[in-house]
């Protein structure tokens, strides 16, 4: 979830993801990283403190931005409508830069240490989500069914979105997922 | 989730909830385990393989009994009411072992590393759910929406059942977080 930086750190990650994707997580060397990016191994080491932290390079935004949107959704928005906005944020902002996200996603996929933390991210994730509800007045159990709810919206659109071929479009299947997820709740 | 066993492994499992919320996972010694519950530690490693085992004791049936009881439910039960009669059939075994379910709760919430062993548990519970429900004819991405929607049901009862002072009821619990969720959705 974010931008490449234009600068070494985002040619480290790049590198780092491509790697990581073809040779697998454990396999990789920071070392190898770095002559990827056509850089030294020290500049790697200024940038990040471990080959994980550049896996997750540019979701450490993801949460205060998540946040700074459901703040911003109108007054008269529901829970689930502001949480639905959020994601369509981060969502545009991982629409532009797909390269990126399938070499996160079949890194991610081959590594069940990986995917663990993942799951962990999202799970963090999921309750700063519900954080930003109550600070709108929502109560529990309301705030955190909400943001878990959409949470499961936005991994369902995100696994369809990078195992689909051509040039799908991850807001349009967040609304898909959106829309699915209260039909089957409707009944 | 799960029993008791009045037997050797049952009481192993339960000296190690015991000494895991009171003295932390890390700090606790397979050999500490064995002597509170009467028994030598040759006797432990007959029955786990180690320490991480005793801990989620009683859970390896859950999956089997959340798989029956999505494919027991009545054909014209939706996919969420299939979950839900599942979830339910789940709360109401861990409802009559209130005790050993506080117990892992202590354990789990005072040790990142074990909340994230649980978590990962209770994703893959959420696949096992999904592929129960594509057992019953549901599509993609219904069955995945409809398995993580309501483990966040879950999982939030759990939270509001181990927390609540009293004799709280779990499936109740269950009960008014799917009906919260559905009233978060119906906007």
């Amino acid at each position: 979830m974010g931008r490449w930086e234009p600068g070494a750190r985002g040619r480290l990650a790049k590198a780092a993801l491509e790697l990581f994707a073809e040779q697998g997580f454990e396999a990789t060397t920071t070392a190898e990283v770095a002559k990827l990016a056509g850089l030294t191994e020290r500049t790697f080491f200024r940038h990040f403190a471990d080959k994980r932290e550049a896996l997750f390079y540019g979701m450490e935004g993801t949460g205060e931005l998540l946040v700074r949107a459901i703040a911003d959704a109108p007054p008269t928005a529901t829970p689930m409508e502001a949480v639905d906005a959020a994601l369509h944020t981060v969502g545009a902002i991982i629409q532009e830069y797909p390269e990126r996200a399938r070499l996160l996603d079949a890194a991610v996929s081959a590594h069940p240490e990986l995917k663990e933390r993942e799951l962990i991210k999202l799970a963090e994730l999921a309750a700063t989500m519900a954080g930003a509800l109550r600070d709108r007045g929502v109560g529990e159990p309301a705030a955190s069914l909400t943001a878990d709810a959409g949470m499961a919206v936005y991994r369902v659109a995100f696994a369809r979105w990078t195992s689909e071929p051509g040039e799908p479009d991850l807001p349009g299947m967040l609304r898909e997922s959106m829309a699915e997820l209260r039909g089957m709740l409707a009944a």
